[in-house]
């Protein structure tokens, strides 16, 4: 990479010191989608490669649109640029992502017999488009900051497999739920397997953290959150616990609208090492709920990157003191980047999280 | 109305005493949009209107699908036909429905010239059509159940009058949050004022409770919520308090997705008498954190109309269990019915909350 640090330099630990909750010279930030659009030298890569799929499972390709916020930003973790929809994909059900549509899939999975013809990819043959581009993005960072690997959680890729596509209600794969719970309870078996193996071979070929996304997790009332989405991250948590050393490389939950009595405190009960939040509760609750069980990872509103420059400081002000005291915030947005961001807001984010963090450490906040 | 009701049948009064939290014969039930597309008879209505627009300006075409759901289901409750951007549209925003599309203003709020250009529509003139299928629709309902009025909160129409029509992330109206509140405040101001003024009216056209949605207040961080949205709630649940009889006329408030630590506490401190609450937390959770100020009215999944009768009798048992003793619950949706639900499906939901939220009362529960 064009930028290499020196083996002390606190950007090499930073973020994984914040995840086990261990004294850090500042905050440490990264950003949900800092790989995207909002970056002009994102969509170049993106032209050059025809199209999101082609750049997704062209590993060079993946590798260098990984590495462009890096160039640009101050950020402690780099995220593998990808989707979560490569497992179904390696399933056979066929992603296809319509022109300035979302994802849809050729094949959705609509039958029990549907379901019993699935089985869990091998990472490592049928995915193996990730694995090179971890293993990529490895070398080129030379150890400068972490590299986060991820999934989808089973409910959420499920989500995406019975409907077809995004959905507004999601109606289809809550009739399953209610209607054929059994059925669906083998699709989210198998998609836990998958996921599961999926993330400990990004273990393998090289990600220091793993995130597993639960997009679709606030779709669902507490009982079957519990039931159809918590269950399995329990499952996946614990399966990485057994295989990958949980000590050396965290696990992220980020269940998005997961706020609920009991739904926190059972995310952190899963043992992973950090929680996401997003912005609809404060992170001082947020703490209080979970205490010192895990790290927290947030939740700036993604829309105040539209915010005037003092404004973007006056609220990561804000957000370093409701989360409290150091250590243990890893900054982040409560949901992805929009393409309409302007570049300049980030770095005006970036910097302002790093200079409030080290005041904050100064004075013993 | 083709079915009149005694004098004392528990009907008339069961919605009412609930939102009192006054002892009823049972849970009374009436369910968000249970006038719309999922009928037939609504569909038929709404061609023979010509328009979405025409069918909520035309009162004796308001009034005919305000009925529909009655005739057909045990509901405790008849809610006006209209939209909650009636206001917008009479301030001069022109409001169009695209076919397929949601709502859209030909002339959307973009600067501080186009705020001060707003005023306060006269409910009687020129949103005369509102107050007359109110007063048409109450004559016909000849007391058989009570008329809800209902509108938009100041946030949730500012979001539409800012962005001109439905957006994903709302990014234009939260850059207008952080980089010109004074102008926001100054719209919000004006919206709460006609707010205030057209729920009034609807109150003395005949409304006998009051619904104000802030459908997009979840989109806000806590602070945020607090300075947009919950404050012009709160005047507006103040001008009702002072120019209406709150005792006679009580007001539901219902924020989608506000449920943080101390929010769902605030709104119930505005001294409305009932909360809407989504699905996403439970209402044991809601009672609990709101105790005994105000009633809960909610909370089920729309999409638990797509599941089994059987199924759908077994989720109104376990909604009924984690609201508690009675009294002080109306039953209804978290969110709207969909077009796609069978009108089947409401006939076993309505029958279950009436069957089983007696036999609650019988056991004391």
């Amino acid at each position: 990479m064009a930028l290499p640090v020196a083996a002390d330099d606190p950007r090499r630990t930073r973020f994984s010191r914040a995840l086990r909750r261990e004294a850090t010279d500042t905050t440490p930030v990264w950003l949900m989608r800092q790989a995207g659009r909002y970056l002009p030298e994102y969509r170049a890569t993106r032209a050059r490669a025809g199209s999101f799929l082609a750049l997704a499972k062209t590993p060079e390709l993946a590798c260098e649109v990984t590495l462009q916020p890096l160039l640009r930003f101050d950020l402690d973790a780099a995220i593998l640029f990808s989707d979560i929809l490569t497992i179904p994909d390696a399933m056979g059900l066929g992603l296809e992502f319509a022109q300035g549509e979302g994802p849809r899939f050729a094949r959705p999975v609509r039958s029990a017999a549907d379901i019993a013809h699935l089985g869990v990819p091998d990472p490592e043959t049928e995915l193996r488009y990730v694995m090179d581009a971890v293993r990529l993005i490895r070398h080129e960072l030379d150890g400068r900051v972490p590299l986060i690997g991820f999934a989808g959680s089973p409910w959420t890729l499920a989500c995406y497999m019975v409907e077809g596509t995004g959905s507004r209600d999601f109606a289809r794969i809550k009739a399953m739920a209610w209607n054929d719970p059994a059925s669906l309870h083998r699709l989210l078996d198998v998609l836990a397997r998958a996921v599961a193996a999926y993330l400990a071979a990004q273990a393998a070929a090289g990600a220091q953290a793993l995130m597993l996304f639960d997009t679709w997790g606030g779709l669902l009332a507490p009982p079957m959150f519990a039931e159809f989405s918590l269950r399995y991250l329990d499952a996946i948590a614990q399966h990485l616990r057994a295989h990958v050393v949980a000590a050396v490389l965290p696990l992220i939950l980020f269940a998005k609208g997961v706020n609920g009595a009991g739904q926190l405190e059972a995310l952190a009960d899963t043992g992973c090492a950090a929680l996401g939040v997003d912005w609809s509760i404060s992170l001082g609750e947020a703490r209080r709920r979970v205490g010192a069980r895990v790290a927290l990872q947030g939740n700036l509103d993604p829309a105040a990157l539209h915010a005037q420059p003092e404004i973007i400081e006056r609220e990561v002000a804000a957000l370093l003191r409701a989360f409290g005291p150091h250590p243990g915030h890893v900054f982040n947005l409560g949901h992805g980047i929009t393409p309409e961001v302007d570049p300049e807001s980030v770095a005006v984010l970036v910097d302002a999280v790093h200079r409030l963090g080290r005041r904050a450490v100064a004075e013993g906040g």
